[in-house]
């Protein structure tokens, strides 16, 4: 390879910038360094919004920070030592990294790297510090990603290359809540044909578990969500019974063990709430309910549950990507969906350019839209 | 079969009648009634002490009332209809029992029969009403067994019929802790060979999930006790480390990660803690650790842990009666015992006649016993 006789400079580029909790990004110019070994720079082409943003920038101290992590992009430079991508290559990011030596990765039965796993702190893992900066001074990286910029620097584990026949709008999806979605239902809950499931939280995540679900052919797929006007489009994926919480007499668990003869097969947490995780084990049958929690709470992080319900069979299991090693599994999702296996069109509600990303961050804070893509200047 | 056509007596025999929360059993004359349909009654041989019927006797409200849950004996009659046991043949009682005709019996994955499941109110699951008798005065129950009684009267659901070869006197132990055990190993948890395994509160089923380990032929196989005797005896059923927290200068946890190389990959939570079992989880590794819960707490129900616990990959499922469906399987672990495949006099650390048995809870209470077989008189 002469690729690492190159010497890529820094560029200069757009990004939208956080410069606080809860404040709209400023779209300003960011200077992005070259990748450093074993990383490459991306140039974004689209990035959707996960609520994982909207949560981050409503809370994260780590300011000024760049977020985006959901994404597609093709590859515009390597750094030394990269043998794996070269200029040009499609790419999807991702959040967690596989670095394929690890005790987790090599484990063959985990997603949870022990060198890439999930960053936290707005570092690069290779030498804790970043790629991003305004007049010399440091702006932060968010999961490793920061797609919320023109150009971006990952680590060569956090990302994935794909088939250049796949069209980058859709597939960034897959860089993370529709996989993990998908991953919950078919690699971690492994749903059986005919099986009854319930999934709390009919945001992207819920819905690609009820894809999920419905591809393995579950007999009955319960949604539950208070937002009234996911009821139509939750049929899209698979939802057999949509239920509003707010319209039921009784709690919520009783109504579905009612309508599943004793509790669902499956049980998904799709929220991020806690208290619902207690409640979707309540929704689960004696002797083999198995809950999948995947949801990252806002506010209590402390799951309770009484010791009964786990006594009389129950499983509780978290799910983080969906088990997908990302390196590894996601070249065949991107598959699964060329030969329309997979839906992940009808996700995508919005389409904006990247110069409105603020407006696309309130349509997410108001339940209005399932994913919307923002596209970068071409 | 002729045996429908006779008609039993009440028996007149001795009993150990509990009267009040933590009071010592008074030995006494009860009647026992004939078997009604689809039961039998029992001469039992022998009956050990099991933790939970010590729970039972210092906190249930139910009295007065005939304990013990862990037995063997021999069928002295039959009730009508009954065409699966007759007189002579002999049995192992149990707990929870197999009905082989619900939704939980016939799914081929859960022992928790909708129909003899755990009986709490002290009655036979038929009629709702007792067997035993003083003075025409109702005696209730326990487990829907009573085995403190040289008679009982059982649903042929909750007794199990197995080889007359195998000596009542030590296969009684398999009626519940150590089937309870090594169900936990090997159904629930399915233990692979090379694995780590941790192992809080070391009594029969936590020692019998430390054999469980050993038979898979797991690598490490680490048990936790603050009892400084349970040390050399654990070695016997296959514990590798011993670990007395209290000699520890670090949470528990952090030890066992340490010793395991970032956590086990399975732990067990054998003493009815809730606490615990976050530890439990805690001491398990990222990716795909399981958490077994087979204890019963005494004071605090509610299960606590932070949701970054299972996003990381971690299980928590709970076990009764180790998975095993009584009547479908404990048959071939009479046969394994008989084969020496394994081991049950090693947790018999004390014999005592049916009139000591006091003696025997006092033992118990003392922790100085594994298990303590009271003997009936012949």
């Amino acid at each position: 390879m002469s690729s690492s006789i190159k010497q890529p400079n820094a560029i200069t580029c757009k990004a939208a910038v956080a410069w606080g909790a809860g404040e709209a990004m400023v779209m300003q110019e960011v200077e992005v360094s070259p990748p450093h070994p074993q990383e490459i720079r991306i140039k974004v082409v689209t990035t959707s919004l996960c609520r994982s943003d909207l949560s981050a920038l409503d809370s994260h101290a780590i300011f000024p920070r760049i977020f985006g992590h959901e994404a597609s992009g093709i590859v515009e430079s390597i750094g030394k030592g990269v043998t794996e991508f070269q200029e040009g290559d499609h790419v999807l990011t991702v959040f967690t990294g596989e670095c394929k030596t690890c005790r987790q990765c090599m484990s063959g039965k985990s997603n949870m790297c022990q060198v890439l796993g999930l960053e936290r702190r707005g570092v690069m893992h290779s030498d804790q510090g970043t790629r991003f900066s305004i007049n010399g001074k440091p702006v932060y990286h968010y999961c490793a990603v920061s797609s919320f910029s023109e150009y971006t620097v990952v680590h060569t584990g956090c990302a994935v290359k794909v088939s250049s026949a796949a069209p980058l709008e859709k597939i960034c999806l897959l860089s993370c809540g529709l996989a993990a979605g998908l991953g919950a239902a078919w690699n971690v809950a492994d749903i059986s044909k005919g099986s009854t499931v319930v999934i709390f939280g009919l945001g992207t995540v819920g819905l690609s578990v009820a894809q999920g679900a419905r591809i393995r052919g579950a007999s009955q797929i319960i949604g539950v969500d208070t937002n009234p006007e996911k009821c139509d489009k939750a049929k899209d994926f698979g939802i057999t019974e949509f239920i509003n919480p707010n319209d039921c007499n009784e709690p919520i668990q009783q109504v579905i063990k009612r309508i599943t003869d004793g509790g669902a097969d499956y049980s998904f947490e799709c929220i991020g709430d806690t208290g619902m995780i207690t409640t979707a084990l309540q929704s689960c049958c004696d002797g083999w309910g198995l809950t999948v929690t995947l949801g990252v709470p806002k506010v209590k992080p402390e799951v309770t549950a009484h010791y009964g319900l786990f006594l009389s069979g129950r499983t509780l299991k978290g799910s983080l990507f969906g088990g997908w090693k990302p390196k590894s599994d996601l070249p065949s999702l991107v598959d699964m969906y060329m030969n329309k296996e997979i839906q992940i069109d009808e996700f995508i509600t919005h389409n904006l350019p990247f110069e409105e990303i603020n407006k696309a961050f309130e349509l997410m804070r108001e339940g209005k839209c399932l994913r919307c893509v923002i596209h970068m200047p071409k």
